[in-house]
Formats: structure tokens, C-alpha cells, sequence
């Protein structure tokens, strides 16, 4: 039987109920496990999502968080990689089968056994289901630890365990590089760190948004162009153009005017919205300029570390807005209206205080 | 002004009117031009709709035919490539502005000035529009005439030039090779064809058809395996199985379990319809497979070529049934009904008797 260390967390017993302390299990060490004291926690709409059990399925009680930075405390006899002190990241996948086609490919994120989650996955250690990083301690296999840059701000960088990854998973799996042109839909917690990689890997980057109102910001962030989606002249002026465009909208909308703004070959990636594409999407641009519409969820462990050392090497982190643990519930509703520039993250101290 | 040759066609006046021989003019040859005496025309269910205005902009009076066999009677004072008696081929493109970002990679098909169509396109030359294959003889710029390799049934590879090229080109974008698990949905024209060419290059081919009475029809075209797609315990036994699915159909169709299908990475290009995708695509698969919809319309030049050449090379035709022009209302009417194995030719001995 797997012995057991009680750590302080943050969840909630039922989808319409507050977040609130509560006391959750950590296993102790295996050999091949990394103990973590988490630093800082970035708050996903995930977390939200599986708080209320929007897309159903979540168990109770319920404790999110998957972009979690920290210091390593302990460390199995097996773990080489990692030692006491060093600044580690764990995303949103802390085990998957190792064997399977997509494993075997550092394609965990699609592992076909099916990856566990960093949280409301199914705990192969002490049952039950996977415990996130609204807490103050985490015990993760080695293999899924990731290594944070010394020289990058630990609170800023913890968004790109997510946020960060999925969009530079698409941004290289279609081969982004000097020149390419990209563009992005959104500018929300995705929508900023879309921007921020594209242009560190040479992209020119457009962002598609509804109002003129987040002009400043999007320049702000490197953008080069924002093309106001509601305004037929300026959508015309950019059709045919891109060779990628990262979709993060998270709720239904049409795609149609996107892919029309696509180069030949171009692809427009949805990494937000989970459900049918309504209104209808039509085939005759795609065929009559081979175009694509694909899907991509966050990344692979080998993935998430080589954008994490490129953040380190390019000076690139989330923009944020820290929170106290105790401020989860205010900052959810906050999301909900979109009201955070651009990313909370959680001061897990104030967890211990 | 041009000189003309007045040559036999077959054509229609009218949406609703048959198709009957009448008069059109050939321009004499430039000197970038090859003259060619037609000997076969593929029937094409884009004749059939051009003819009868089903996509609205139908110039009468128009006579249809982009799958043209025929040998070289004369060629232009800068034509090198071809000389009289030369077995060549026409497919659906005649022209193209050649300075494009598209025409400067061999991609006329996409070409950003608007391929000029071998049937209902605008004629440069003598003003009006295209007349396609219907005909005696067609009056064609070198850089888009096909060389057919003599050991190829001249018949037989007439629909070479539009339902290969059109299944070619996304075989051969989409990288498939040895080994490659491919899936073609529906057996007409194009799936035959997609059948072929795909087994051609060492790919593992399923047919999903909607019936079993296709079986021993795609078993001697090669196919690997038959999947009905109405039975959910087959459907089921192919989930995440391909890497490219080409997907023929020309009519509104389910593509969801289409793409569940499909292998991590993997891509469904539909060539055959034109029109909004319902019931509608759902993104959950797309995103958590990183799987792509895409289109994919004929090919380059260079690529019809490539594709001749590999045809010849390895013994491909098309399985035809020959008819005479005047058969050619009565033909369309079985086309309608699928009621042919798998593409008509008329053989244009019959417009000269």
C-alpha cells in the first residue's frame, strides 16, 4: 500500500459550490517520482470548466490547476534528471501509456491508452482520480517534469505549461518559421502567447478581433496588423494571406470568413472551441485553394520543454495577473467576462500562509 | 485578328436542351500552340452540371469535355516538346497567368488570376469562351499539353486527366507511399480511380461504401478491404486506422465518422463536394486526434504529367465503357443513376462519321 502525505489544497465538493481549502493526498515518493513544492499556479478555463463540470464527467472533489511551476523538494533513487532545488513545470499531462504509436512519437498529448491529466484523471498510485496544482505540494512521475529556465520570471512562466504549449505545438507541427505569415483569433490567455511565439519564431502575426478596443494591447504584444473581423473592407484586404491562423475562440463561431483569409495550402487550427462547427462550414474555399481546418490540444513532453528552453533563450513569458489562493472564486468570475490581462496566475503562498 | 477552323462539336443552347452536333471554332495555331486532332474524351460529372447549369454561370452554347486523348496534327514555330503524331492529352486547365505565387510552384490549379477552364472559360484568343473535348480537334498552348505514354490504352487514360489528376494530387500532397493506410469513400469516377493510383503507390486501400453489392467490383480494383459504412461494428473496427482519407462523394454527406477514422495526424480531403458541411463538422475529434478536413481541386501541370508517367510506368487506366457523341444524353442520364463502371468515353471516331 502506497503511504500517504497530507497537503493543504484548494477545491470544490460540487459544480455550483465555491472553491474552498480542503485536505487532499499526495503519494510519497516512488523511484521514479519528483516532489514538487509548488510555487505558482496559472489558472486555465479548464479549471473552471471542470470546476463546474461543464463538459461533465468531473469528480468530486475537485482540485484544477495544470500550469504549475515549483522547486523540487525530493526525488526518487531512479530520477537523474532532476535534484532538491532545481525550478521544475508540470502541464497538464503527468503520465500516459509510453508505448503506444503516439508515445512512442513524443505524441503523448494523443496517446491512443489515453494520457492521465493533471488533474480529474484516473490516479494509478492511490486510486481515485488525479489531484491539480491548487495545492501546495505535487508528486508527478519524472519523465512528465519539465525544467523551467532559471533565467524566466517562475510566476509568468507558469502559463506556457498550457497556454503556452498548445499554441506552439501548432505553430511547429505546420511549420511556423521566418516569414511565415500567421495569424490569430482571440486575444485572450492563448490568443497573447499565440502572438508572442509566432513573432519569436520570425512569423509576421495578424490578430482577427471583434472591436478596435484592443488595438494598443495586441500592438503592445509584438502584434504586426489587427484586421477588425466585423469590417468587410479590412477582411477583404487580408484574403488569401495566411499560411496559418490559431483559432483559440473558446465558444461557436464561424470559421468561414477565417479560411477565407488563407493562403493556398494555408491551415486554420482550432485549439478553443470543443463542440460542432456552426454556422456550416463551406467546402468551396478549401477545395478551390487546398485549405485545411484541423484541431490540436496542447503538446508533448519533449514539445513543452523545447518551448520552454526557447522561452528561456527568447525572454518570453505570459502576461499575468497574480491572485491569492483565496481569490479563486472572484477570478473565475473575472474570466468568465474575459477581465484578466492575460492570464491569472495563483501565489501558492498564500496557500500556507 | 485570328484565322479560324471551323470544327464539328457536340453541344447545348440550353439548360434543358439535349446535346446535339453543331459548329464551333478552333483559332489556327499560334506559335506556342499545339493542334490537336481529338481521338478520345472522358465524361466528366462536371460536363454533365456545366452542361445543364446546375453551378449557374454556364456560357451557351457550351460543349463540355477536360479528359481529352488525342495525337498532335501541327504545332506553332516555338513548339519544341511535341510534334505531329505525337499521343498527348488536355485536362482541365488550357491556360494560366504562369506569374502567380501559385503558377511559379507548379500549382496552375490554384492559380490566384483563375485558371482558364478548358470548357466555359474565357477564351483569349478569340474572345467568347472554351469549348472543351467534344470535338474534332482542340487548339491548345504547349505548356499545358500532357504527353501519354503510348503503352497506355488511349482510351483507357482519357479520364486520367481529370478523375486522376484529381485523386493524385492529394495522394501525393498528403505524402502517401508504403505502407500508407488510405480510405476512399465512394466508388464512382474518382474512387476508382483513388483505388488505383493509391495501391500504385504501395498504400493499404479501404473502400467505405454503403452497400455490400460493391464488394467483388472494389476487390478487382484492388482494394484491401470494404468497410460498410452503415454498419457501426465495422465503422467501429477502423476508428483511428488512416492516414488520408479521400473522400469522392459529390453529394451533402455525414464526413464526422469519416473522421474518426483517421489516425493521429491524419487528414480526410474531400475532392467531390462543393458545399456547406452538414450535419455539421465537430471539432472534438479534429482537436484531440490533431486531425485535418481539408480540399483539394485536379493538379498542376507538372504533376498531371508526373501522374501520366507513373500511370505508364506502371500499367494504370481508368475502367471505361465507350461510347459513341451521339450517345451522350443517354450517357449523362445513366451517370445520374452511377450506372456506369466507371467513366464513360466517347470515342470521337463517331463525330467524324
Amino acid at each position: 500500500m502506497n503511504s500517504i502525505i497530507p497537503v493543504k489544497a484548494f477545491g470544490t465538493s460540487a459544480p455550483d459550490a465555491d472553491l474552498e481549502q480542503i485536505q487532499i493526498d499526495r503519494r510519497t515518493i516512488t523511484p521514479n517520482d519528483v516532489e514538487i513544492e509548488i510555487l505558482y499556479c496559472g489558472v486555465c478555463h479548464s479549471d473552471l470548466h471542470t470546476a463546474r463540470n461543464d463538459w461533465g464527467g468531473t469528480k468530486y472533489p475537485s482540485v484544477p490547476g495544470h500550469e504549475i511551476v515549483g522547486r523540487v523538494t525530493s526525488v526518487g533513487s531512479q530520477v537523474n534528471k532532476f535534484k532538491s532545488g532545481d525550478l521544475v513545470g508540470v502541464g497538464c499531462i503527468v503520465d500516459s501509456c509510453k508505448t503506444c504509436s503516439s508515445c512512442a512519437q513524443d505524441l503523448e498529448q494523443y496517446c491512443l491508452n489515453g494520457f492521465t491529466g493533471t488533474y480529474n484523471g484516473a490516479d494509478t498510485h492511490l486510486g481515485g482520480h488525479t489531484f491539480g496544482g491548487y495545492s501546495e505540494k505535487v508528486v508527478v512521475r519524472d519523465e512528465f517534469v519539465l525544467r523551467i529556465p532559471e533565467n524566466l520570471d517562475a510566476a509568468a512562466a507558469a502559463p506556457l505549461l498550457c497556454a503556452g504549449i498548445t499554441t506552439w505545438s501548432p505553430l511547429r507541427y505546420w511549420n511556423v518559421k521566418e516569414g511565415s505569415k500567421v495569424a490569430v483569433v482571440g486575444l485572450g490567455g492563448l490568443g497573447h502567447m499565440a502572438i508572442k511565439l509566432a513573432k519569436g519564431l520570425g512569423a509576421s502575426v495578424t490578430l482577427f478581433s471583434r472591436t478596435p478596443g484592443k488595438m494598443e494591447d495586441a500592438k503592445a504584444l509584438g502584434t504586426d496588423e489587427i484586421i477588425i473581423s466585423t469590417d468587410s473592407a479590412q477582411m477583404k484586404s487580408v484574403q488569401g494571406k495566411f499560411d496559418l491562423i490559431i483559432d483559440t475562440v473558446p465558444y461557436v463561431h464561424d470559421v468561414n470568413p477565417y479560411v477565407s483569409t488563407l493562403n493556398i495550402n494555408g491551415t486554420l487550427v482550432l485549439v478553443g472551441y470543443l463542440g460542432p462547427l456552426e454556422p456550416m462550414l463551406h467546402t468551396v474555399p478549401m477545395i478551390l485553394g487546398r485549405k485545411s481546418v484541423a484541431g490540436s490540444v496542447i503538446g508533448g513532453i519533449a514539445e513543452t520543454q523545447e518551448m520552454l528552453d526557447f522561452c528561456g533563450k527568447n525572454n518570453i513569458v505570459s502576461d499575468i495577473e497574480m491572485i491569492n489562493m483565496q481569490d479563486i472564486n472572484a477570478a473565475y468570475e473575472r474570466m468568465l467576462k474575459s477581465d484578466v490581462k492575460y492570464r491569472f496566475v495563483i501565489d501558492m503562498q498564500s496557500l500556507k500562509n
